[in-house]
Order: C-alpha cells, then sequence, then structure tokens
C-alpha cells in the first residue's frame, strides 16, 4: 500500500477548485431526450405552458438541450461551499478485505445534514425561486431525502416550504418529519383535507395511508391554487440531472488531479438524479468518441425500469396530472412490495438516461435486496461509513467488479456514487440483522399487467 | 465578507499536515490532577492493580503526566485518515445572521458514521488492545454514541466488542442498537442475566430499566472474567484526554496555517472528552504563559459539576467498582432528571479539566435545555449541519459570545467544537417543536443531598 500513499484516502478539491458551472448532457447528445408532452394534446409542454407549474429560470434549463454549460450562480457557489467540495475516497480497506487488484474509489455525498446529493438540486431549485420573488415552494417525499434537503435549502433563502409526506411515512418515520420541522418547514401528511384532491381521495378512501403518487397530486394542486408558489421535483428532471452534474465534475477534477483513469462508473438509479450527475462529464468524453468507459447503471430487482420496464411515453405520477415523459417504465401503476426497504421505488427512470440506455452507451444491472444490505455491511465494516440502502447497490456492483479483477488480476479503477448515509434506515438493518429481510421479485404478469395501461401516444 | 474570502469557508488540512503525536496536557500542568485511588486502600492505583481491568498500553497513557507527547501509531494513523482531519468551519452564515463582528469557528466531528468524536479514542483503545492480543473489549454505553464508536473501531480491528446498553434506550433507542450490530458487536440490555452483578440486581430490582452505573458494573465484571478482555471507558481518563487532543492539534494547525488567532474557546463539557482534547493545544500555550486564551466549558443546568459541584475523590460509578477520582462532581447518586435530553448526563468531570479549572485556567458556564434546542435550531438553518443536543451547548455559548460582540463592536474571533451530529436526537428536538420540552435545574437541597454521600478520604 505504501507506494499508493502518494494518492490520499480522501481527495478534496480546493475551493478554487470546484465547478463553477453545471454541464448539461443533453448538449453533447446525438439522438436527444424525448421531450415531454402534454396529457391533454400530447404536444411538447411549452415554457408556458410549464409557468403555473415550474420556476421560469428552471423551465428553461429543463427544455435546453443545446447548451452546454450553466454557470452556477455565485449564491449557490456560496452555498455549495457549506457542504461541498464532496471528498472522492480511495477504499484502501475495502480493497485490501477482498484482496482484489482493483483501485476503488466512492464519491461521498453523505457529508451534509440531508445525508444525500438531493440538496445539490435543492439548492438550486430554492435560488431560482426566491430569484423569481416567490413566497415558497411545494414538493411531496417519501422517506424523507428529498424533502430534507429542500427544507434546508428553503430555511437558507428564508422562503416558505410546504411538504406532502405520504402518511405512512409521516406517522412510522417521525425523525426525518422532525428534521424537516428543525429547518422550518411545514410536513403534512398526504393525503389531507387541505388540497381538492386530498379531500377527494380521503372521501373514496377513508382509511389510506397515502402514496407518492397522491402526494404529487396534492403538492402540485398546493403550487398552483396558492399565490406565489410554485412545485418542485427532486429527481427525474433534466433540470436535476443538470444541477447533479456537481458531483460528476468534482469527480472527474480530482481524478485528472492525480492523473487517475477511470475504467468502470457505477451508480445506483431510481429516478436517476443522482447516476445522471456522477456520470455526466465521462458520458461527455464517450458521446465525443474520446473515452470508452463502462457505464453501469445498478436498480433494485424489485423495481427494475430499466432491466425489465419499456421504453415508452407514461405518466410521471399516479395522479396522471404531470406531463407524460419518455421513458424506461414499469408503469405508473407499478410499485413494489411493501417489504422492499431498498429505496429506488420511482417507477420509471429520467428521460436523459433512458435516451443514453436505448443507444447502448450505457449498461444496466438489477440486484437482490439482502445482497445489498450484505454489502452495505461488508463496505460499513472496514470503510466506516454506515450507507443508505440505496447508495449500496452501488457498492453490489462495485464489490462484484472488483472480485471480477481478482479472478482475472486485471487492475481496473473503478468509480463508484456513494450517495448518502443510513442513519435514517436503520428499521431496514433491523430486518436485515434479524433475518426477516427477503428479497421480492415481480413475476412477467404484473410488470405486463402494470405495463397494459400505458398511455397510448400516436 | 468579500476580502475575508481568503479563508475558506472549511479548512482541510493535508494529510501531511496530520498530527503526528498526541499531546499530554498534563506534562505542562504545575498542579498535577490528583492520582486515581484504590476504593479499598485509598492509595494510588497501581498499574499492576489497574492490568485486569486495562489494556497494558492505556494504562502506561492514564498514569504518565510527565511525557508531553505519544507518538501515535501508524496503525491509528491510517484509521484517521479514513475520516480526518476533520474540517474547521468558518461560520460566515451564522455570523451574518448575527449581524456580529465576532469571527465564528467550528470544529466538526462529525463527518463519520458514530456521529461524534469518540472515534479519536476508541480507535485508539481498540488498536491497543488488539497489539496485546486480545480477543476484545467491553464497555457500557448509554445512548449509544460511545458503543457505536468503539463497534466500528473493533470491527477496523476485527476484535470482539461486547457492549451493555442501558436497558431503556436498548428499547428506546433502537437505532443505535443496529448501527452497533451492523458493526458486529453483541449488544447486551443492562442489567442482564450475562453477570452476576446483573442477577443480583434484577433479583432485587426485577423491573428496573437499568442504568449507567449498573451497565458500567457488568461491563468491568464481564471484562475482569473472560479470558482475553479488557474493559475500555469512552470519558473521563487520561487516556481519552490524550487521544482527544487530536482535535485540538489539528484546529491549532488549520489556524496556524492562515495565521488565525483566536480569543475565546468554546466547548461543551460532560465528561471532559471534547473539551479536554479541543482544548490541549491552547492550553498549552496558557500554561507556559504564552497566551491568555479564555477558555470557556459549557455544561447543562441539570447537571452541573463545574458550576454547583464539589472539588472531591467520588466515585466514577454507582456501582463503586471504580478507582475514586479526585472531580468536580455532585455525587456518584446525582442523576440528571428524565426529561433531560440533552446528555452530558455524567455526575462528574475529568480530572485534569477539575484541576485547570480550580486553578483559575478556565471559565465554566451552565445553560438551560430549551436554549441550547433554541440555538441548535438557529445553528441548523444557517449552517446546514444538524447538531447533536451536546454539541448544542457550545452553539448556545458561542452565539451569546458573538452577541456580546456585537454590543461592543469588538471583534473577537471565537472558536467552538462541534462535536457531533443529532441524526438520533429526533425525539429530543420533537420535544422540543411541540413545546414539551422543559429546563429540570436541581435545588441546591438535591445537590447536598447526593454530594451528603461522599466518600471520606483523609
Amino acid at each position: 500500500m505504501s507506494e499508493e500513499r502518494k494518492i490520499p484516502y480522501k481527495i478534496y478539491l480546493e475551493e478554487s477548485e470546484m465547478p463553477k458551472a453545471w454541464y448539461n448532457l443533453r448538449a453533447d447528445m446525438k439522438n436527444k431526450p424525448a421531450p415531454l408532452l402534454n396529457p391533454g394534446t400530447l404536444k411538447p409542454m411549452t415554457a408556458d405552458e410549464l409557468k403555473p407549474v415550474f420556476c421560469e429560470e428552471l423551465i428553461k434549463q429543463e427544455l435546453d438541450d443545446t447548451t452546454a454549460y450553466f454557470e452556477i450562480p455565485q449564491e449557490i457557489q456560496d452555498f455549495y461551499k457549506m457542504y461541498r467540495p464532496a471528498p472522492l475516497v480511495r477504499a484502501y480497506c475495502l480493497e485490501k478485505k477482498l484482496q482484489t487488484p482493483a483501485k476503488i474509489y466512492y464519491k461521498f455525498e453523505g457529508n451534509n445534514t440531508s445525508g444525500s446529493h438531493k440538496l445539490n438540486s435543492a439548492i438550486a431549485q430554492a435560488y431560482y425561486a426566491k430569484k423569481q420573488g416567490l413566497k415558497g415552494v411545494t414538493t411531496e417525499t417519501g422517506a424523507g431525502q428529498w424533502g430534507t434537503a429542500l427544507s434546508m435549502a428553503c430555511s437558507y433563502f428564508d422562503l416558505d416550504c410546504k411538504v406532502y409526506m405520504v402518511k405512512i411515512s409521516y406517522e412510522q418515520k417521525p425523525f426525518r418529519r422532525e428534521v424537516m420541522r428543525t429547518y422550518g418547514a411545514s410536513v403534512t401528511p398526504s393525503p389531507s383535507m387541505e388540497t381538492e384532491i386530498g379531500k377527494q381521495i380521503l372521501a373514496k378512501h377513508p382509511g389510506t395511508t397515502g402514496s407518492l403518487g397522491c402526494a404529487i397530486s396534492e403538492a402540485v394542486e398546493a403550487a398552483t391554487t396558492s399565490e406565489g408558489y410554485r412545485y418542485v421535483l427532486g429527481s427525474v428532471l433534466n433540470q436535476v440531472l443538470l444541477h447533479q452534474s456537481v458531483i460528476g465534475l468534482e469527480t472527474k477534477a480530482a481524478l485528472d488531479k492525480y492523473g487517475i483513469e477511470p475504467d468502470i462508473i457505477i451508480g445506483c438509479a431510481g429516478g436517476g438524479s443522482n447516476l445522471g450527475g456522477l456520470i455526466a462529464p465521462f458520458m461527455r468524453e464517450k458521446l465525443r468518441g474520446e473515452k470508452g468507459y463502462r457505464i453501469i447503471a445498478v436498480e433494485p430487482a424489485s423495481c427494475p425500469s430499466f432491466t425489465r420496464g419499456k421504453y415508452a411515453y407514461d405518466f410521471c405520477d399516479t395522479g396522471m396530472v404531470c406531463p407524460l415523459a419518455k421513458m424506461y417504465t414499469l408503469g405508473s401503476d407499478y410499485i413494489p412490495a411493501p417489504n422492499h426497504a431498498g429505496g429506488l421505488r420511482y417507477h420509471g427512470m429520467s428521460s436523459t438516461l433512458s435516451q443514453l440506455y436505448d443507444d447502448g452507451l450505457m449498461e444496466a444491472v438489477s440486484v437482490k435486496q439482502t445482497e445489498v444490505f450484505k454489502a452495505a455491511e461488508e463496505f460499513a465494516r472496514v470503510e466506516g461509513i454506515l450507507p443508505a440502502p440505496e447508495s449500496s447497490h452501488a457498492i453490489k456492483v462495485a464489490i462484484d467488479e472488483a472480485l471480477k479483477c481478482k479472478e482475472t488480476g486485471e487492475e481496473k479503477t473503478i468509480v463508484f456514487g456513494l450517495t448518502g448515509t443510513g442513519y435514517f434506515d436503520m428499521t431496514a438493518y433491523e430486518k436485515f440483522h434479524d433475518g426477516k429481510m427477503d428479497n421480492y421479485i415481480p413475476t412477467d404478469e404484473e410488470i405486463a399487467e402494470s405495463l397494459s395501461k400505458l398511455p397510448v401516444v400516436e
């Protein structure tokens, strides 16, 4: 290990080396991601149609697929300096444990109170809302990682933040709720009596524990019916991938600083915000024919959009109030079984990543829940960080690739995204320790059933 | 703010700038801290007497009050590199919010899974246990911060780790327990049927929910009756302060790097491990007459050892199995009221710090619980980090001092220790948000009652 020591355990960029612009992956794509469609007319959504829902500057970012770089406003750069640069860590101890000749690096995004990379986009979205003179924003949250990040961001810009939290999470995961309240957000269990759609749902299903689809509908209604509010979202959208490019840009700068050339880049994928951000500058080189990286998306076997879904237009929400997006999808009705604790539960995938996958520019694998927690524990014990279940999907595949190198003797360089910490996921770890965690894998019939309800577009 | 920008938000030392030796504060003290006494003979404990309980190398560190620097073994330096250096953060946003001319810095020790500074000593103690060829170590834990840190450290050195966790915490705080299990520790609710003392207590009080004193007794018994085990402790002891000096040494190196001269240094104080570590190199200069820093210990009004306790020999545990220590104490029977959620519940204080306080080399203040949580929330909203309640005691007094500067117009430089994150303390935050938190302050009679049971030493 001693001659390697020139490369520190953790590479921190200097503040002066931090990215000053986000990179817009779509600018370098020959096949652009398909546009969002108006669910009524099935025509591409215009900026004007999106204005009641989204902030104006964010609509520009959402629709622009030609501008390669967007300058990061100084205020956002300043906020980034409070918790960034995120370290790029050389997993010396994991390598040693695995006895692999592979070199493993991970970009750790959990060094902030939100506990994940979500803050990178939350602060940007809050900034543009403030700049537009809005009073506040609305959003939905499931387990609460995105809601936490947005609450922090809104608190920083003194912006009101209304979070609709899926009722069962609100009741069963009170800690995330309290973090949001600490940052001054109002957190409402969804469905609620605060919105028309909430009242309708409660009238029809008095005992419902809520769903993400319902919470989205409430948040959108609250935004469009309140003066000075807009709706914000933490993944899937192009604008979110744009903001998250800060992950990849920092990673690449850190690698370049030490002359390290990665062979394989691995990220977990739910809606795609972390993966899209991590791979952005590497995919740029690949799109331009400069490099031939292997890029691997990892998804749960219980929610396998890439590996078993269909590339088609679909609803983004179960309430069907949002625009249609073309993406790898399992159908907007698809919900992973309740025993799935590993996150990454979204039925679809970012349009940008979907197009890249369809073009053969990246691979995808699905992994079983128990294997993910096994990898998480193995990682924690040697690297010290307690990983979020979501992040642990990437750990699992990084370990698999490192073990392949052990067999072949190849000294490959593997980089993966460690998106966050698992402090609020100890109930899932407990199930794993107690042998009460199993693996749910949907049948072909279940997926076919859900896909049969896709909207008909052309 | 712009001309200040030369000083980054976060000062990270290079790996090459990290401390290579711990600093032993006692070496520069004219009045040495009083020795531990054998509770039977009332004579100073010898190394031989301590051997059945502690590791040999740690006994040397415990008893040595003349050697100024102890080299940090390479293996520990390597482990430190996995989560250190800890950043020294300039609290630009807090300063702006307070509109103070003061410059505020905090040393943030929460960037590791254990969530606090406890890991700095845990890894050292595990290392020496491993080096001595032991199978494992035993310890007690209350809320679980120390137990978590020790579990991580033992996992790294492949050492068995038995944690006796106060039963009520074991049941009410399952998340910390699961973190320990993730790192492979065995966690036993105390009192248990695994030890003689546990059986005795359960026979006498069948429904007891346990106490720290009882857990200590069980952990000590388990260590002394199992082949190849020793007992370890996370605070109070001289050896722990020695290891924690890494906090202060890094802080001073970071300040020196940018030519920053602190006026006031603030730390929270329970048993004293964080405070003793943070102030070590600054106190050195003060002891040598080179500098005149103000050093402030902050303790909860509900457990005010410094400000309302007595400087005397006392038992370190309620079970009275451990050596006697001379310290500021409230009496080993003293237990803060159950409504106290802010940690720092130990009845006594490190002997080293007690002597320094008695010599007038540092100040102490006590603060009320609700004020602490108010400061915690104010800090979180602008600085982004969700602080542990313990750490928030220091935040409260740092804010108070910064506000004094605002009145006087003085541009003082304030440094405080932010020992950890509050992810596992959301129940306390919830009480605070719901207005259900109150302030318990012991009466003079209660303290006198508890102090009346001090052991008679000469």
